[in-house]
């Protein structure tokens, strides 16, 4: 496949995501010691600090409120293990359709996995991979919750245990695909940009 | 209207709602001295505890990280009144039809605007409430968000600027929308059961 | 919770939805003997007219057609006890968001089983309510109705059949549902306001 | 284009749609002096009485009242044409897919308007249809009642006045577009089947 | 019923269908000797050249291309008769609402099946016709593959081989299936208009 | 992030989607003389035969077929790039949630933008894209065809006129987008599996 050249009036060939964080016009506050070492942290560990954090921080009370339920959430120990937990993660972000929260989390998924078919997978259409009986109910679950979440009922709930997570396990599921619910509209509702680092990470 | 005398096989007439909290066997960890404070303060000033405080209850960590971001966006200051917020609120848990929320939530809109029909009008359908333009443009986009996130563009931003919203108004509608997304999935999915204190409260 | 204080460009605070009935401009009729006699029971009975009648009022064949209608569907004996049509009404209205239905139907279901959170669950998500196998079979038919009529097929009736239901009992209901699918788009066009005085009802 | 030889396990060639009137094992009840009359009239007119008064006809009462609201709505004057009212009723039935109404209303139709394509329009995509304004914004609004009637604002009501419709004729708009919104639902729920006349009907 | 006498404003009676075969203003090249015979042969064998045919004229190479896949399509030999091929193609045409297809190909399951009812209902609702369990199978995949194809999973395609289907017959539904989804987009998009002719035809 | 550890149960990690092209049972055919030809073309260029050829491969009549069809649409001279036409490609797949489709076609987009941002916002949301109004009006065309296509209406058309667009090109957005419903339906209904070599492509 030869390049097309550009045409007068063409969408700009490259998608310069990096320059802002999202649509609003927000300042960043003062960094707390605490956001200050998070920051830091990123640097070091991934080189830039996720941009959700970034568009969080103009207001320090509002970024550690986030930042700590999202640490509660996806990182702390759980029954789900924390590819499982960013599987849902994506699933939910696609069903939504949400651009930060793919770009962002399908790297993890690759990350974690060592399997970057599985990343695009999970972004594009879960129900294509060749997945275990339990990552095929727990992946349902998150998905019927996302779409129509007062439709779900006891068997729904059954269907969990009957793949073999325990009630601890059900709530992390309901819990991690309830945040991603919440943190894809945000990202849509104020157009956060995904760092352009994630695009090539872990392929 | 005289009233039905019960048949066989039909629905018990009263719905005991108060037994349970959610269809989960998780059992009440101890409460950290925070969240018994926090438990106090709920008996002394509505009687009760609200139930998703208790469904969180099994875990400290967890029903702290959640307090906290909860307290930050229902209760911190900002441009949109609690009333506003509320609203929100109740207009989203009506398009994801979740009990507990509009139970719990539409009582707040009752409370807070000494409005009963205000209330039911979010619980029921916003779109047929006699509301401000501001209100209007709000309850639009908080809807828009909950629907179809991935549709939101620049346009639909600018809609709330034109109804007087600032930049951070904006980041606090779609945060509070975004936050009912969560939370409306949360209790759906686990079958939270609202106190029963609500249903008379404010009428 | 503390009232808030009004706000510059606010909603106004109460709702007064006792001043028009419909949206559109047509003035009442006078009225046949036989409705003047139905409009002087209500007012003996419940103490006010429902705004529904008043908003066919303004022709009196429409008026006449429309009770008869609804008087042989409601009232009238059946296998279905009149709470159990008045469940079926308030579901299907929640299904189409009809404030005017939600509200007067919602308060018959509170008033005819004595159970106000039933009135509730009815009118925010009737899958959240303890239910018996009859009513849920019942319910599941009247919204799969609402939702998607052309994709009922014999095995829905069939599960009404199993769920004890005979021929006539499975009329009912789809005349019960069908109705309210009716009513519900006919105030939602004209913009019915209900009667102020069901909000408090039976609570 | 020859014909195709059946095969084994086909459809059967042809649909004997003539044999029963609905699903439900509901015997007919004797006929009402006046129903007697509206059936003989029927047999004399078109040749046939329509299989919707059969199927009601297992109840005397509930027969007459729905021929009596029927007719107020779809021969008495109006300022609507029966042919208006008609294409509302097939606009109306295609979105919902009924089988029965779309077969008897858009016979009439073609009867009515003389163009067998306008029929054939109707029940498949009416927005293909070459029409006046005045007949676009009134199925326009049909269809959205029909849809999404929560949603109907009053900028909806406002174009049809745009359109040249008053304030009675759009309630004759929305009470034909609500009553099909029932006729539809009745008809597929009880799977009433068409009488075969029709098909051949003013083609 | 007597004929509406025609009222200012309205719809023109005769929907004068066959005058523009698209919305386009794409003038008609030069036909290829080949295409030429393929309009002879219809002019000889139908009386007229389908619409779609025409509508493809402008370019020679895309005609031919698009007649040659058609023709492989429908008229080469398959596990499929024509009339079941053609039952896919009016059932996938009404999910898609398409005008064009509807017409030519609902004619074409009057004339296969000399059953002029098979026809309206594979164009009204496929569900309330009476199918052998192998045609039931067959258009509940292509619907579902119309509606959501993502969704498609082995259990829906086993369906197909309980129901008596070969791995071959399973690609010439999912073939004929996607096809009209293409069809019909493309009439759409350009309101391509159907012969008159085939209305009247096969009644 | 450290890489989780495999648990019992868990989906294998690397998902070989290379081992089977579909999950229908097909044996390849001998290649024509053209199609091997093609297939070895395929070799030199790209390294390997893009799994939807091998897919058609077990009936040469139907693989010319596609082929020639897909050629003249995606490689023909247009008034659209060649990178516009696959950008309608990945926008339409995105719609339909195409694994196959978005993995092919996506790679397309990277390798003919230079962008490999472009191609996951296309996959994700276009939406999101910084795009000219060239390419909004087409996508937003494209996914209105995709989604809705019986409500294009002239409206419609005459945006793409008033972004530049000829009739012409009208026609062959209409035809991509249209290919891509057929495409994606065709993929997902046998469950195709792209070549492994898409994922890592031009990122």
């Amino acid at each position: 496949m030869a390049k097309d050249k550009p045409k007068a009036g063409e969408t700009p060939r490259r998608q310069d995501l990096a320059e802002r964080v999202t649509a609003l016009d927000l300042p960043q506050a003062d960094l707390s010691p605490g956001m200050a070492a998070t920051f830091d942290k990123c640097m070091e560990k991934i080189g830039f600090v996720p941009n959700v954090l970034a568009a969080y921080a103009h207001d320090m009370a509002k970024l550690e409120a986030f930042a700590g339920f999202y640490n509660e959430l996806m990182l702390a120990p759980s029954g789900l293990s924390k590819l499982e937990r960013e599987m849902i993660a994506v699933a939910v972000s696609a069903e939504n359709r949400c651009f930060y929260c793919l770009t962002a989390h399908g790297a993890a998924v690759r990350q974690l996995s060592g399997d970057p078919a599985l990343g695009e997978l999970m972004a594009m259409n879960w129900r294509a991979a060749d997945l275990s009986p339990r990552h095929r109910a727990m992946l349902a679950f998150a998905v019927k919750m996302t779409r129509a979440s007062s439709e779900i009922v006891e068997d729904d709930r059954q269907a969990l245990r009957d793949a073999g997570f325990g009630e601890r396990d059900i709530w992390d599921i309901a819990a991690v695909a309830s945040f991603f619910n919440m943190s894809n509209r945000m990202a849509s509702a104020v157009d956060m940009r995904p760092n352009p680092e994630y695009h090539a990470h872990a392929r």
